[in-house]
């Protein structure tokens, strides 16, 4: 625990992915203390029981529902701080990624409030349970978060040829709706339309669904299977399943099995590495 | 707890960043249940007394010191497994993000062996602890993580003018020893020697060790400093300190104390938003 927990009366605390496993320690520890939790409308149930003695107020955003808008989020945020309460605003992924934390921050500190950040698992991260590296020696030395929207849930105003460039792997946050639109960019900026590419709806939960294909044919098969929650596209080379490799593997593995001997490890790795 | 973690024997796990509380929920319990540890040299010791009952194995890459090759560690890993062992791969950060850990997915696919993996908080989500947004509206909608080495340690292969065009928040990696060289490279792809930038040592920690400057300063500054953790620089935009905007809230905030009204409110978040 920290020395300034005891101290501190506002927590930005991460929910994580979905999967209330993926909460902290500290989160956890947190939200059995608090006494009012702020939350956004996408934290799984489960987590708000964690936090079994405090008020919680949905002050979340979801996609065609109304929303508190910001201004009102941090104006309870601070009229709830001042009422002397433990408070915890409790964000979906981590708080500092696309969590619009910058407001927040800015209100608490306007009015002598202080506060502590306590990271979450950023959706990206949720990859992990497809067991896809976001970077892979050799073919992607490099990780991009993209806020998959704009001002009025248009496009958002990225540089499509400086991320194309780049070759890493692209994450797309909340770009649900706008895949077509993006998709389209990429192509015209010079991505392959073969780039492969994923999107994962409701990242760590039971209800995960995953759809794999390419940058140019990936708005389509989501089209078709019209997701719900919230959406993570990635992209790039490294995302890519691992098609011809296995098989490479599988050869060496008969191998392996063969030899039974540590002698021949080189010669297995060196068709994986 | 999912059902498919008592039928796994391997799991590849994210520590987090550094301070122990930082775990997730689903890495503290599969931890409690390890036979065997294979670590990271830079997983904190207070991590590895969570798994009391393990055998312990330090795997891990220190700048300038010994460590097993990647081949090795793939070799453990699957003798481990074979042996019927429920064996934890803990490392820092997140197993997905510059952990090499395709390499050990495809060595435990190559032997048939399951595995599942537990995503961790990444470096640059400790940055919360500085309470610095890596995303903020109107400032930066794009978040870069990118290698700050390259093969035999020297500066990786980075398309620097991409990089500098897409003016979102770049968060380099492990580039302790190449900062002065990706600083002159940005600079000269066009970033402005003015851009804030901040190095993050033992982010998270009880040591943690934070030093602010600009793309064009920040080497020296870090060269007085001497720094021996692994480092972390945040730049761009989005991590200026609010110098200006705090005079502005300040000028806000004593407003609203005297009106002490709820009408008040449009006029104060107008400054903040």
């Amino acid at each position: 625990m920290k020395a300034s927990d005891s101290m501190t009366r506002v927590f930005l605390i991460g929910a994580g992915p979905g999967d209330p496993e993926l909460l902290t320690l500290r989160a956890a520890r947190l939200l059995g203390a608090a006494e009012v939790v702020l939350h956004d409308s996408l934290v799984d149930p489960r987590i708000l029981a964690t936090a079994p003695q405090a008020r919680l107020i949905d002050v979340g955003k979801r996609c065609g529902r109304h929303s508190a808008p910001q201004q009102e989020i941090c104006r309870l945020l601070v009229e709830q701080a001042l009422a002397g309460r433990v408070v915890v605003r409790l964000k979906g992924g981590d708080p500092m990624v696309f969590g619009r934390a910058t407001e927040e921050m800015e209100a608490l500190r306007a009015h002598g409030i202080g506060f502590d950040v306590v990271p979450g698992i950023t959706a990206a991260m949720a990859a992990a349970a497809l067991r896809l590296s976001l970077t892979r020696r050799g073919v992607s030395r490099s990780l991009h978060f993209l806020a998959g929207h704009g001002a009025e849930d248009g496009l958002p105003a990225h540089d499509w040829v400086a991320l194309t460039r780049l070759g890493g792997t692209l994450v797309v946050y909340m770009g649900g709706k706008t895949l077509p639109g993006l998709a389209a960019h990429f192509i015209e900026a010079g991505m392959a339309a073969d780039m492969p590419a994923v999107a994962v709806e409701d990242a760590s939960l039971e209800t995960q669904a995953v759809t794999r294909g390419t940058i140019a044919s990936l708005p389509s098969q989501l089209a078709a299977a019209a997701p719900r929650g919230p959406l993570l596209v990635l992209i790039g080379p490294a995302v890519a399943e691992e098609t011809g490799l296995a098989e490479a593997l599988t050869a060496a593995d008969r191998r392996w099995a063969t030899a039974g001997a540590d002698d021949d490890w080189n010669v297995n790795f060196t068709l994986s590495g």
